[in-house]
């Protein structure tokens, strides 16, 4: 698929072909049973003591609360990001029986990675976004004491390049890199990079 | 498959067959393409900036690192998780360019799931631990400053659970709960479950 990992070893296609466009087609919307699939998708995920510290705040389809998620999300994200039809908030609650959850934020990572997993299992794609307010997330959308927004994600299907502005086209077309196995795999010590990969 | 996700809306099979066994067989050892594979899969997550603020620590096949991160894990987990001939703990770099990186524990998570799915997909079952020493991990793993252990993990394939004791062998059979759809999906406001899930 265009833009698929470059991989050395064989990982499931799901995982390959996840990257993160920003030519979203405004034109096709996404039902009920897709959007359920995908937050069932989410739902699933384990999380420490199956607290499920993830909340999920969303616009659909361009309705109104759609608009008020985008107003939240950074102007250069925002420009493309208008055109996905689903944009998500991931929101994670912060403590677990009153004590601070030190796996909040990861595991709204683990839901968050299933919900990108399963739109690419059904022939959608998916771009998370850091840059989005957290203070206007808050007080636009509601989100109580005690629950931190982490997260922005744009859901939809793929749209042509061609409707991008020529800055974003091109950064469309680059490759895609991350850090050789050595880098971040270790044998139990941090000193000693797995040697057989 | 034995204890699937039971689910409203279709999820990829990944998904749905993810569960947290405790019998792992000690006997079925994992070979090097087998551990790239899962490392590649963890590798290709997104993240902040493409920033792949994720590091693991890897003890291999009973090897004398799979011993030393055993040690770093809770009693109660390491009774089974001791089985599991693939130990892993999860780190993640706290800054980017000298700053809090506020996303870096939900990038391990993004990453970490990821190695999951990518375990159930080569027929392997993976159990995600919250209870582990961070500071026996820090000291007898060498995790540097700006470093942030997260999560420990084991991965195997299956074993009989009647290798298990008769307690564990009671919660491996245990049902799996999850919320409901109005307790973490909400339309645009925190106030508004999505009212059509």
């Amino acid at each position: 698929m265009e833009n698929s990992a470059v991989t050395t070893y064989p990982v499931i296609s799901v995982i390959s072909n996840r990257w993160s466009p920003r030519s979203f087609d405004p034109a096709r919307l996404l039902d009920t049973d897709t959007i359920g699939s995908l937050f069932e998708a989410a739902r699933w995920a384990p999380s420490a003591s199956n607290e499920q510290p993830w909340r999920y705040l969303i616009g659909v389809n361009f309705n109104e609360e759609h608009r008020a998620i985008l107003d939240c999300i950074s102007e250069s994200n925002g420009r493309w990001a208008q055109n996905a039809p689903l944009l998500i908030i991931a929101v994670g609650k912060t403590t677990r029986n009153d004590l601070p959850n030190r796996h909040f934020a990861h595991d709204v990572g683990l839901s968050l990675e299933n919900l990108f997993l399963q739109a690419i299992g059904m022939g959608l794609h998916c771009h998370y976004m850091a840059g989005f307010s957290v203070d206007k997330v808050r007080e636009a959308l509601g989100v109580p004491e005690g629950f931190e927004p982490i997260t922005a994600a744009a859901v939809g299907y793929k749209g042509s390049p061609d409707l991008l502005s020529d800055d974003l086209k091109e950064r469309e077309q680059q490759g895609r890199q991350r850090k050789a196995f050595s880098d971040f795999v270790f044998s139990g010590n941090w000193e000693h990079p797995f040697p057989e990969l």
